[in-house]
């Protein structure tokens, strides 16, 4: 038997584990026990630093509620969420990229008629976004359902503010046809910090980093036997582009927003999706 | 500028961090992202896995109380408590040997005669604990302060018990004469579980490993000119020696109790300790 040493302790500890893991339970834990022996030995973490982790995972975890989810911030700052993402979503070339899925969704939104404006508080500048949703092969996909949601014009979601913006204001779920087309009024979305009053911004803080995001507007568009794809759209010229708080934007993902003169709209906004069948 | 891919990940992360950032969490900060990230594409972890990682931190942050410090008890069944101690105190050979400090030592306990019986509910086998404060060359040590601590017979610390265990049950601190001499009398401890009804708790049955670590007695020995020492002493031939459930065990700290028939005790434990002095 050998106990705990310096160069052994991964090796001590992945040695305990008994034949009732599951094999995936042991290849994570192993690989989690290896790497962050490797951390702590790699800084030569002081006990003072260590007490300091303790600390702040312990209030990251207590300010945790029911709206709020500091581990997921701790997760998307880190870059954590977008490589989880990255990993998962690994599509053929040609595909629409993916980005991370923020904590702001709201499942069964209400479905809505092509071209409807789902900015319901009158606040922010109307866009027309429009595009087709189509396969990798650049044939319409009928029946799919595009999921939109964003802040308002003072970079809040509906969720966020129960007390102040009308339920389901900027968001909307949109059916295409036969031709795979789909078009909505929105707001051109604003750039707006990530919760920054908890352990998370302090982090950001010393680190000498800003909780800004690039404003974006979010699709999940979802077909029968395609995959489902989660991404944002992000305000080309936005300042935070290349500095989003949580590592989201992708070149492919920016769009151009047009200015335009009409009764409806003041900006325009085009982007064809293209998704994967389940079997690609 | 460069956005985020899975091959640049930590690079695009750790290249964020401004020059307001301290030289020392630069560096533990990139490590860590480092470290994290070469986990996290090692196992490609799966969305499904990073959520439950999410609320596993989630709850060990909130069942974390005044008398309940889970994270601590994480970092100990993950070795990393024990690593940062094999990190903090590389002492020169022939000195003590270090283990965790543990959660139930209590600042200021009563400083008492050589000799006294430190276990105040009657519970227990006593064992006379003797030896001498060293320096490495083998000199005496004068006001050395020994500081001990353990559980009661019922495998509980008295803080774990305010309601139930007399005060300072089982605690008390020695101060040596110019031989550099201790000795008191205290149970001979019994092996415990740690606490298993939370997160970390249901991690280890996971892992198929069990809670329980083998009996000991905590000495926090500390003297003018000397770096303090904190270990414990665990008693030859108990059950879970090899399998303590924080890696707290020694080959070195490993003493025989010897079964003895005196009116005050029936159990003896000697055991020198060897610092090393602030220059060595």
């Amino acid at each position: 038997m050998s106990y705990f040493t310096e160069d052994t302790s991964a090796s001590v500890v992945n040695g305990r584990i008994g034949p009732e893991a599951s094999p995936r339970l042991r290849r994570v834990m192993t690989s989690l026990v290896e790497h962050l022996h490797a951390f702590v030995r790699d800084v030569e973490l002081t006990e003072e630093e260590w007490e300091t982790a303790i600390n702040f995972l312990t209030e990251t975890g207590q300010i945790c509620s029911g709206s709020r989810q500091e581990f997921i911030l701790l997760s998307d700052t880190l870059g954590v969420s977008m490589l989880v993402d990255a990993i998962n979503h690994r599509n053929p070339n040609g595909a629409t990229e993916t980005t991370v899925f923020g904590p702001f969704h709201v499942e069964n939104a209400p479905e809505r008629e092509m071209g409807t404006n789902i900015s319901l508080d009158g606040k922010g500048e109307i866009c027309l976004y429009s595009g087709h949703v189509l396969d990798l092969d650049g044939n319409p996909i009928e029946n799919a359902i595009v999921d939109v949601w964003s802040d308002n014009q003072d970079g809040f979601y509906d969720v966020q503010q129960p007390d102040i913006q009308p339920p389901f204001n900027n968001r909307g779920r949109f059916r295409t046809g036969p031709d795979g087309a789909y078009a909505f009024r929105g707001i051109k979305p604003v750039s707006y910090p990530i919760p920054d009053d908890g352990p998370v911004g302090k982090m950001l803080t010393a680190l000498g980093r800003h909780p800004w995001r690039p404003a974006h507007m979010h699709f999940l568009v979802s077909a029968p036997g395609c995959r489902r794809l989660i991404t944002h759209l992000f305000v080309a010229g936005d300042t935070y582009l290349a500095s989003d708080a949580v590592f989201g934007v992708k070149r492919s993902l920016i769009v151009d927003y047009r200015k335009v003169a009409s009764v409806s709209e003041a900006w325009r906004a085009d982007y064809d999706f293209f998704l994967c069948r389940e079997t690609q």
